[in-house]
């Protein structure tokens, strides 16, 4: 990294308020950070875009517990600017380089009456900013708890926001978009029912947090490398339209324990007037460190199918037994115990699914409800409720491995913790051993119910070092993780890319469960996956779930041509097709589509954007000339245009297009579509409709 | 295990009451249990003793949290009654073999209006009685919390008591005789400072608890088997002389989280007219479960010295820097940090140590402050603390392992967690295989301070947890705790032999703090010792701290006879030599005794006891002829006469008199005393004089 200071310090002096005001801009000049000082000592900052104001004045600091504020009584003592630029080449990823490009000032700062230091660093790019608080080592600051933190991002008007209720344990909520100003009435709404939830304030809610000024700015706010610290939400002061960071408490109501040297995660706020740029900005996982893994060779992106949907939708279970009042696991007596015959996790439907996956060219086959403890695991706060590695009388691993390993297809173990942290802790060794004795190389970890150790929150100090100790674990043996309720990704997957996936956020089990928006897709990638990747776990094909379960009226809110776009809109490098093989039978001229799609890309192109309403993605897939566009299409019907442009100019393609029928409707006529072929090159514009939830997908292979 | 109906079960039916009661006695007919259930089906019972009360008409049962109380509408099902006589060998202990013989029932309850079932299984000894609720596996409870425990104690009349301030954090405080109605008004004098402390009430004591009836009956009470439940206390409603069972909470105030089927640990009342009953119980081993571990030739006696009183006093320090103000470890660069001349834990220290127990047949050495993290280790909350494998850069590992070997000295390893406990669970397996691979085979672990989970007790079923975890987990690795600042044991070590010591109470270190009553280790016996051995760490020859540390001006109220006398009387199969070498080395002619004494033995004979005055001890060593006799004396000086009937008749020995000289003052003169030498038989007869906090030691050799 090279250091230089190149950019002009504004270091206005103004008598009646003194303010020290320094400026940053964004290596293209669009962006600048103002950082200033004010009489009391407090620093605060502004953000502009091309001349705009995007954030007002906003305060930057800490109140702490037994010890005296850091928000206030600040000197600058120096500041340092630099800038930065390199590409880098991801494990995974939308694209198989990254640039980093970014102008950073380091400011330091003074408490005069404690003689405490704690400096600011931040970094601008051509999408936005991200700056962090610094505590160096210095001998007036070792320990301090953090009671709030009080970083406020002030927004410039009543913008429209596409937020979720802020929440200690949960994500897992519908978006509602409406004025900032509409979110206190809106909020008692917005808070549907979760295994695990606590919300916290009428006007809080979660990052990232979308918005769009009147005048079509587009602002994300959200963090990246979310490590030793607790997670940020926003309490929206609704009056003045200011959000001021909301840390997640632990159970004792304190925020993060803090030892110097330390710094907090990285408070982003990115910034653009095309939607687009959001979607292709890389800046959170620029703003975490590189990785840290020596070797990288066995982490490699999944395409899976599993023995899950089935459970989801109630057709069958994740039990084996009706037989037990409550299980205790060493005690409880299996071997004996009658199977309930709606077991779905059985050695007959393993092997089932393993052809499947075999014959259509899966990676990887999924099986939960594999392991003991399922008729008792969770509603009680139960501490010893799995062990990971014992099976059910009807799953033989041994038997399934082998089997597996015949077909050429890799088994993903599945790990519900139940949020009884205490007891994976325990047991993380001995299962993630046994995994690797296995076959196993992938682990999809849940996180449902309420944490032990009771009181803690899915998002505080304590949770979020446990998750980061699982990943890292986990790269000890060379396990990917695919975590399920654990806290949203902030980018943390570049510094250890066995980070291969996240739910944190409302996944395709809410069709199940009583639906989600039919534009849900659209937002998510808008928000949920600034930080990561999500394991959405796409592909319904049959949206009437009672034709799996007569006892769930559940309806899917998407059409299969929405369902397959996801794979190419919702980036991530394990892709699961949900559905049944049963429902796949029925309409493999569509699920040929999920078969072509790659889960890995040299590049992605983001044609279209608006968030709530549509998003066009076009990626060629890594090592190929081949190339997959996705369009998912919101609230009402729209004709989608785009160029293919993008295609190598001198290379034929044949393109398979699958699309929304006229008739198509996500709700009464949801498997309608189409499917053509045709012969394209990079002049070729097309023009495709897209009904409400519905969208296309299309496959550009090279010739 | 016979099982005979040979008790006569009286069935009273009162009109007016409807009080069904049943007897079971003990086998010599001088204990008598007798359990009730009211007209509101509210089941009681009585204690008897020699026809006389000792535990009044005393309700049991259970109030739970969001479901029905198990406290009334119970109806008794059915009864069985059995007797169980059977001799044991303990892996190490007090006698080589121990009787347990009992006569129990098992009543059956049911409530009515939900069905569910709840036994009550009684055990009634010579010396006393236990009882326990048991849940069986049943349709109608499986999970369930408890609220408040219901069992009562009610006594009889205004005993002495010896207690200590009921706690949910610690048992280190002096006790208090007193009165039962004196106990309110010298609670608040009884609660002295500790680094982790939480008392609940006025009137709140911990068990085990000793009393003594204005008639001169001894009575205690306790737990045993105190496994996956919380910490039981008495919490005394002091108008009506009724001690009620007061549970130690969870973080968020709640009780045990049970699932059926499930046990609570036996509640224990030992009862007699002779003190030396109290102490030659073994009733609260016997009803724990027989040893679990297949193998336990790997545990051993030891007799060991150790780098810990120079840092106790404050002569030297675990620490070996001063340079930090904070330590994050894998952060905090030890390697150029200045050493602060007061270390411990040098490789120097520990050679001269090594060669001190060598020298004079000590199996082996602890060290404490050998592993980075000292500087900054307790009061912060702090979670990453130690990593229990990373020596100082003046301690190594390697070296010490080679010196010791070539010495014939096994290393005791020391893990402070700093109650740290999800970061020693973490640390726990690699901190077992460290001590594996450099040759430790047994672990002194630490407790101090507030417990991480935050809001967790010390004594809380989550932590009582934990504490088995350790233990078992040990056990896999062949190694042998003695844990310190634990929960205080309730016989564990019978079905855990691994389990060879424990501080929880008020050790020798107070000595250092401040000093404790002299008369103390007269009453630990009856109390903190019925649950299992402790690590006292007695031996102190130099009385007066200010001559190991200037600034420290404790004093040690005891005489070095006192000190000896310690080894036979606070039993344990781990007992430490804790005064410096160098002090020891100024009374080679005392210190031979600690050298002679053994630490295994195969008869114990209880010579003089009362508990707060005297206690007189004869025990001879495992797989020898030779005895050791220890006296220790409490507040005023006493003749205490023994008879050395308990020799072999045909044999003659040596004794080798370790006594306080006539002006010994614990205060003034500690360490005036005599030694002399003289030939005994089974006929000699011994009159001998101890001081205030002093006592005797006698060594018994065989010629």
């Amino acid at each position: 990294m090279k250091r230089q200071s190149i950019y002009i310090l504004l270091l206005t002096l103004l008598t009646c308020f003194e303010v020290i005001a320094q400026q940053l801009s964004s290596p293209d000049g669009d962006v600048v950070l103002e950082i200033s000082i004010n009489s009391n000592g407090t620093p605060s900052y502004q953000l502009f875009f091309k001349d705009k104001a995007v954030i007002k004045s906003s305060k930057l600091g800490f109140t702490l517990k037994e010890s005296e504020n850091l928000d206030n009584g600040f000197i600058i003592l120096d500041s340092e600017t630099s800038t930065f630029d390199e590409t880098w080449k991801p494990v995974w990823g939308e694209e198989s380089e990254i640039r980093n490009h970014y102008n950073e000032m380091l400011v330091k700062l003074k408490q005069e009456s404690t003689g405490r230091l704690m400096n600011i660093r931040l970094r601008v790019f051509d999408e936005g900013v991200g700056f962090r608080y610094e505590f160096p080592e210095q001998p007036n600051l070792g320990h301090f708890i953090i009671e709030d933190e009080k970083t406020q991002f002030a927004m410039t008007g009543d913008h429209t926001a596409f937020w979720i209720p802020g929440d200690y344990d949960t994500q897992e909520y519908d978006y509602t978009e409406s004025r900032l100003s509409e979110i206190r009435e809106l909020m008692d709404k917005s808070i549907t029912e979760n295994l695990s939830q606590k919300s916290f304030s009428s006007t809080g809610v979660q990052t990232s947090l979308m918005m769009k000024t009147d005048d079509g700015i587009y602002i994300n706010i959200h963090e990246a490398a979310l490590i030793d610290y607790s997670v940020l939400h926003l309490e929206l002061d609704d009056e003045n339209m200011v959000f001021n960071a909301w840390l997640t408490p632990d159970v004792q109501g304190t925020k993060p324990y803090m030892i110097a040297p330390a710094n907090t995660p990285w408070r982003t706020v990115m910034v653009s007037d095309d939607a687009r740029d959001i979607l292709a900005s890389r800046m959170t996982y620029n703003l975490n460190d590189p990785c840290v893994l020596e070797d990288t060779s066995w982490i490699k992106p999944v395409k899976y199918v599993g023995v899950w949907w089935e459970m989801i939708t109630g057709k069958s279970s994740w039990a084996y037994t009706n037989d037990f009042k409550a299980v205790k696991l060493g005690v409880t007596e299996y071997g004996t115990a009658t199977p309930n015959g709606t077991h779905g996790a059985t050695n007959k439907r393993v092997k089932e699914l393993i052809d499947f996956a075999a014959l259509h060219g899966f990676d990887g086959v999924l099986v939960e409800g594999w392991n003991v403890g399922w008729e008792d695991w969770f509603g009680h706060s139960k501490d010893y409720v799995f062990d990971f590695v014992t099976p059910y009388p009807d799953f033989n691993v041994d038997e399934i491995q082998a089997y597996a390993k015949s077909k050429g297809v890799e088994m993903i173990m599945h790990h519900e913790t139940s949020s009884s942290v205490r007891n994976y802790e325990r047991h993380l060794d001995a299962a993630y051993q046994f995994m690797k004795d296995h076959g196993y190389n992938a682990v999809k970890s849940g996180y449902v119910g309420d944490i032990l150790p009771r009181g803690e929150n899915h998002y505080s100090q304590w949770m979020i070092n446990h998750y980061q100790y699982a990943i890292e674990k986990a790269a000890d043996y060379e396990i990917m993780v695919n975590a399920h309720e654990a806290v949203r990704p902030t980018g943390i997957a570049r510094t250890y890319p066995n980070l291969i996936g996240n739910e944190s956020a409302r996944g395709t089990e809410y069709q199940a469960f009583g639906g989600s928006k039919p534009n849900h897709v659209t937002v998510l990638p808008f928000t949920r996956l600034i930080g990561g990747p999500m394991d959405y776990t796409p592909g319904i094909f049959e949206m009437d779930i009672s034709k799996l379960n007569p006892n769930n009226n559940s309806h899917v809110n998407s059409t299969i041509a929405n369902q397959l776009a996801l794979y190419v809109t919702m980036y991530s490098p394990l892709q699961m097709a949900a559905d049944l093989p049963e429902n796949y039978n029925k309409f493999l001229d569509a699920f040929q589509f999920i078969k072509d799609v790659a889960v890995d890309w040299d590049k992605s192109v983001y044609l279209e954007a608006e968030p709530g309403s549509y998003i066009t993605i076009a990626r060629k897939a890594k090592g190929t000339n081949n190339w997959f566009v996705g369009n998912v299409n919101g609230k009402q019907t729209r004709e989608s245009n785009i160029s293919l442009d993008f295609l190598d100019k001198d290379k034929k393609y044949t393109a398979t297009i699958y699309a929304d029928a006229k008739d198509a409707n996500y709700k009464t006529n949801p498997q309608a579509y189409t499917i053509r072929k045709m012969k394209v090159t990079n002049k070729t514009k097309l023009s495709l409709n897209s009904v409400e939830g519905g969208g296309y997908a299309i496959s550009i292979m090279e010739e």
